[in-house]
């Protein structure tokens, strides 16, 4: 049932909420949760990964050293000694981010929310990739903008395609250069170079969101857009992927005058980030752990990526295509034309295997032979399996 | 400086983000940090009351026997045995609360922001007691309603203003009924059931927002609105007056239409709340420690406030008049109408004592001769000290 249709004698919804509307792919996926269910769909981090010792220890140490603190209300902006660390990690390619530019988010989802808060007035032009992540047109939904989608190729986000017919009037363009949800593309050199170079001069608003920047398998990391145009890119990254997303833990880099209105609105959305998480995140990486964990995670996921490329291979049909990501948590697989991932999904569902329809990531037309296939939740043995299972039902379908 | 007048080249700003201005009084106030000002201003619970050996204690638990769950993703709900926990709390006076009710939130600042995102369109008429709680007004205002004040009398709102005039097209009531921020009041029986019925009959939403209400120091709570109108109450819950604010840990409680909506604007806002901190917290709580928690709480509050009232009693000069709470953390002090608080608060400051005018609690026609006292972060010895610096300058004045 679609909730936003039934009427509200007592409570009368806002516009924003009576568009909101239920999801049917979400609703399908609830049965995921089943043990039996080899799921393709969520973006969940192996849990392998998570370093669950060091953060008991590490939150042993906060309250014991300074239960008073630990456990207060604290700034709006985050936990001072966490900003700096995420200044300095980010301080690279010759650019200099300082800590009054940090601003501490419980998850990137909710840096999203504030983006769309303090940028996005009803009817605003956005710019989102096509395909584009989910969350952030769920986020930016609530603030009710028209997408406009920038085209893309095999290698992301066409920076010829900002031709003044996209960006006249636009507020921003929303990109993840890194290991895109959902086609795990990573944007060459030459393209980022190319859209710095039109934000600058164009000085056009970019978001970066960078949650999979670290999960580079070969570890030679391209440059971020904030280093290359540190005055007109917000950079949004996470915690998620490399400790826990549990922790809810990310931030937002923001130039110094839009980072004073982001916390403001931080202020009246939740206070703060809870204080507690913030002081465990950094008593756990204050002293290098961080580059001892991310190529742990790194080799887990560039593994189990190769395992499911290794089963695409060996079970998929002739036309059947998809990507080879250079990092990151996803694939992203062509179907031929006339099958939709959406009924393909019923079945799935049917022999206990999910994955993600590619319809829901784009803004507008969406393309409906096309899939999302998460590798970093399943073990390789399940992997070969569950890509057998779809195959067959794909096989089926030609 | 105002930033919201200055030009934005690149960051072209929202309306609502436009009309966000930064305090004077949060500028003033960031002194309060300083050790040597004895400050009424911060509702910070006193950090006696956290219990962190339990949650040192509890985490071990959680991360040893559960890591996996703790650290990954959740639903946006919330944890279900917290949730149970809650609505069986909340099932008092005869109603019957279910977890289905229940959405667990970063803090109730949090509360009020999705609320605020699903009931407020631009130029909604929202009601709220005169005055009311400063956070409130500036989580709604980002929606960017109309403002209308409830009138009140020593005893809180009064049931007999809302009269047509009043609440005609308005979405909504606002209320805090025990030990209100900022006036400490607590609204009496014979008004909650008026309220209530005011709400059954004109199918009129209310918002009940309840931080205070375990801190009421006789031990003899009144009935919750919710308890009397289920179908017409949302009600607003916190972890952090009886456990510890940094866990920035809160509740709605809704009927399911209206909680449906609720979870779809908080799954675009920030996915959920951290797994941690709500496993953390039921952890502590599972086994009936609050009940031991709450009236360690009150009796230190109870403490603190008779010592701020014996304080008053002792140094204020006539003409000025404060109420006796019966819980919360509150004191409503009335100045002679010709003192201005916030000039009284610059004094204050010199002297290294800080408070909170009272202009701000109102919604418009702002009074200027108020102010609010916090007894509960500043141990006796000190409130004492406090309050005659306090009353010296505003004899001064007189």
């Amino acid at each position: 049932m679609d909730h936003s249709e039934m009427p509200h004698r007592v409570w009368q919804l806002s516009e924003r909420a009576r568009k909101l509307t239920s999801s049917a792919i979400r609703e399908i996926l609830k049965v995921t949760e089943r043990p039996e269910v080899i799921s393709f769909a969520g973006g969940l981090p192996a849990p392998a990964t998570f370093p669950a010792e060091r953060i008991r220890a590490a939150t042993d140490r906060v309250l014991r050293d300074a239960p008073a603190a630990a456990l207060q209300y604290s700034a709006t902006e985050g936990y001072l000694p966490l900003r700096e660390w995420v200044a300095a990690r980010l301080s690279t390619n010759g650019a200099t981010i300082r800590a009054s530019q940090v601003l501490i988010t419980t998850g990137s989802q909710q840096a999203l929310d504030l983006l769309g808060k303090v940028l996005i007035d009803p009817a605003s032009p956005v710019l989102v990739e096509t395909p584009t992540y989910l969350g952030a047109l769920q986020a930016f939904s609530l603030y009710e903008p028209q997408f406009r989608q920038v085209p893309t190729d095999d290698e992301g986000l066409v920076p010829e395609a900002l031709t003044a017919a996209l960006t006249d009037g636009a507020r921003l363009i929303y990109a993840q250069p890194n290991f895109q949800n959902p086609t795990g593309r990573r944007l060459p050199l030459e393209r980022r170079v190319a859209l710095a170079e039109f934000a600058r001069t164009s000085a056009f608003p970019v978001i970066e969101d960078d949650p999979y920047g670290a999960l580079d398998y070969a570890g030679s990391p391209l440059p971020t857009l904030l280093s290359m145009a540190p005055d007109h890119v917000v950079y949004c990254g996470t915690f998620s992927k490399i400790l826990a997303p549990g922790l809810r833990l990310g931030y937002i880099v923001a130039p110094e005058e839009l980072h004073f209105k982001l916390v403001q609105a931080k202020q009246a959305t939740d206070l703060h980030t809870p204080t507690l998480t913030q002081r465990i995140v950094y008593e756990v990486i204050k002293d290098g752990f961080i580059d001892e964990q991310i190529p742990a995670v790194r080799a887990l996921y560039r593994d189990q990526c190769e395992a499911m490329l290794a089963a695409l291979a060996r079970h998929m049909p002739t036309g059947v295509s998809w990507n080879r990501p250079e990092g990151g948590m996803f694939i992203w697989v062509t179907l031929p034309a006339h099958i939709d991932s959406m009924q393909l999904l019923e079945a799935a569902i049917a022999q206990n295997v999910a994955f993600v329809p590619g319809a829901p990531f784009f803004a507008s037309e969406p393309q409906k032979h096309l899939l999302r296939l998460s590798f970093v939740t399943v073990p390789p043995a399940r992997i070969d399996e569950g890509v057998a299972r779809l195959a067959a039902l794909i096989r089926e379908r030609i």
